[in-house]
């Protein structure tokens, strides 16, 4: 298999028109709001999806051109390999958000906590269960355990919080 | 954008042969264990990886021929959206798991708790971090708030614990 094709089943509209102000994660998007419209074709899709707080946008990095294997992080100012950082500049521009789920208005979804820039394509939601992701009780974290928290909320929110 | 190409940066190769037997999560994959192949040209970005505990991966469901827009989870006998649930028969096929990072030899990750059948072509590598990916401390989970852990254990583990 070399080729994977994928289609935009959406999009996410955002109040970030910049990528150099959007916050880089949307723990740092001091609950910014979003749309994410999901193509009236798909939206039979979305049934029962209310019942979630959270769920996952997986999306493409269409602003990004081309990849770095190795560059620095938001965070700190040292070099990582791009599997060790969460930089848009990947051999595959995939991203993945958790954000809250305020209310479905049919094919849109009101959503907190965005950290996508306006007009991103949508691939893929699936919901965030505390059954499936919310079992990690401790992580080790690399070099980001030597990020002290409020670093990262001045870094990650972009002067966007 | 009407069409997104992606590349497999590698393979996952685990101990799951047969898609009926293959766990549904991570979490009741019962620590299986498994080998990430990232191909040589991609290597590079792996440098400090192994710093977490934790990664996620991001891989295409090859197997998996098209998608339905409603259908039963694997937990429950009753019908919810594609976007509800976590069904490998989705419009873009594109799978999300969190697996434990137990070592890496140099192009080769060593990881444990794999739901994922072997062969399967990977994405993309993140890192799971307790900054960015365990600061949601309680959600809401719709349909599965009424499956009960022993239930999810029992089916989700789909006989291979």
């Amino acid at each position: 298999m070399d080729k994977i094709i994928y289609r935009p089943i959406g999009v996410i509209h955002s109040e970030h028109k910049d990528t150099a102000k959007t916050p880089i994660q949307p723990r740092y998007a001091g609950g910014a709001r979003g749309v994410v419209e999901v193509f009236p074709e798909f939206a039979e899709g979305l049934c029962d999806i209310e019942g979630f707080s959270h769920i996952y946008l997986l999306y493409h990095f269409h602003l990004s051109q081309g990849f770095k294997l190795i560059s620095k992080p938001f965070l700190q100012d040292m070099e990582h390999g791009v599997f060790a950082i969460r930089s848009p500049h990947r051999p595959n521009g995939l991203g993945l958000s958790v954000v809250e789920l305020l209310s479905r208005r049919e094919n849109l979804l009101d959503i907190a906590g965005v950290d996508v820039i306006d007009g991103t394509p949508l691939l893929d939601i699936k919901p965030y269960t505390t059954k499936f992701d919310g079992w990690i009780k401790s992580a080790s974290n690399g070099w980001q355990d030597d990020v002290s928290e409020e670093e990262a909320e001045v870094l990650g929110s972009r002067g966007n919080g």
